[in-house]
C-alpha cells in the first residue's frame, strides 16, 4: 500500500460496487474488480481479503469516527450525550459521501452475503462504542447498551438519509432519531 | 417432514450443535450431521436448507413468538408497553431452554459465518415486529425503533441469561434492560 498507488483502494471499491450493480455479486470476480480498477489481482489482495470485504473500507478508521468522538466528550456528558456526539462526528465524516453510500446501500441490501458482513460490521462498531464508554468509566452494561442505542440511531438515520435524492445533514437526523427514541421510553 | 420422522428437525439441530462444538463449523459436512441423527442427507436437505441454517429452527414459528404477542396486546398499549409484552412472551417460550440455548450461543458466537446468520435473523426478527406494530396502527418510524429496542432489549437480556449457569426468569431480565433503556435515555 505504498504511495505509488493513489487512491487504488477507492478505485477498487467503485469497481466492485458497479460490478455488483450490473452483474452481481455472485458473478462478479476479484479479477473483474481488479480489471476495471485497472490495477492487478495482487493489488487487490493487497487491501482487501475478499470481494465480500471491498464495499467496507477500514474499519478501524470507520470506528474510530465515532469512538474519537466518545473519547473527547467532556466528562461531565451523560452516556446519552456522548452517543449524540458520536452521531455528529458520524455525520460530519460523511459529508459529500451521499452519493456513493445511496448506490452502496442499494447494493449491500439487494445481496445477503454483503448484508450480513454489514451487519457484523455494526456489531463490532457497536463494541467499540462499548469499549469506548467503559473506558470513559460508564459501567459496562450501561455502556452496552447506550452503544446499541447509538447504533441503532445512526442506522435508522441512515435509512432515511440513503433513501432521500439529495443530501441532507446525516447527523441532524440522527439526532432527531435520539429524540424519538427518547419520545418512545418516557 | 412427515410423521414417520418425529423429532428429526431437532435431533439434526442437537447432532449440528455437538459437531460445530468437536470439530469446528468448518470441518463439519451434512453428512456428519445427518449421520449423528441417524437420518439420511436426503431427510437433512427436507428440513434445513443448508449446515448454516441448522442451529436456527424455524424463523416464522420464532418471529411468531414476539409478533402474536404485539397483535394480542391491549388497543391502549403504548408501543413500549406491546414491546414488554413481547419480551415476556419470548421468555416464556424459552423456558426449558437454557442449557441447549447455553451450549448454541457459545457455538455461534466461535463462527462468524454462523454470528452472521444470527444478525440477519435478528434483523428479519425487527422486521416482522415493525410490520406487528405497524398493523396496530403505530406510524412506520416509530414502529421501527420500538422494533429496533425491543431487539436490543432482548439481545442484552439474552446475554446475560446465557451467561448464567442456571437458567433464570429471561422475560424479567428483558423487562428489566427496557428499564435501563428508559434510564439512559431520561
Amino acid at each position: 500500500m505504498g504511495r505509488w498507488e493513489p487512491g487504488a483502494r477507492e478505485r477498487l471499491a467503485e469497481a466492485a460496487l458497479e460490478l455488483f450493480d450490473e452483474r452481481g455479486y455472485e458473478a462478479t470476480t476479484v479479477a473483474d474488480i481488479a480489471a476495471r480498477a485497472g490495477v492487478t489481482e495482487r493489488t487487490f489482495f493487497r487491501h482487501y481479503a475478499d470481494k465480500r470485504e471491498v464495499l467496507f473500507g477500514d474499519p478501524a478508521e470507520y470506528n474510530a469516527v465515532f469512538t474519537d468522538a466518545v473519547a473527547a466528550a467532556p466528562a461531565e456528558a451523560s452516556p446519552l450525550d456522548t452517543a449524540a456526539l458520536a452521531l455528529r462526528a458520524a455525520g460530519e465524516w460523511f459529508v459529500g459521501r451521499h452519493p456513493y453510500a445511496r448506490r452502496r446501500a442499494a447494493v449491500v441490501g439487494a445481496h445477503t452475503a454483503l448484508q450480513e458482513r454489514e451487519l457484523v460490521k455494526q456489531l463490532h462498531l457497536g463494541e467499540a462504542i462499548a469499549a469506548a464508554l467503559v473506558a470513559r468509566g460508564v459501567p459496562a452494561p450501561a455502556a452496552a447498551l447506550t452503544a446499541e442505542l447509538t447504533t441503532v440511531a445512526f442506522h435508522q438515520a441512515f435509512t432515511r438519509w440513503v433513501a432521500r435524492d439529495e443530501e441532507t445533514d446525516l447527523g441532524a437526523i440522527a439526532i432527531g432519531v435520539l429524540d424519538e427514541l427518547r419520545a418512545l421510553t418516557r
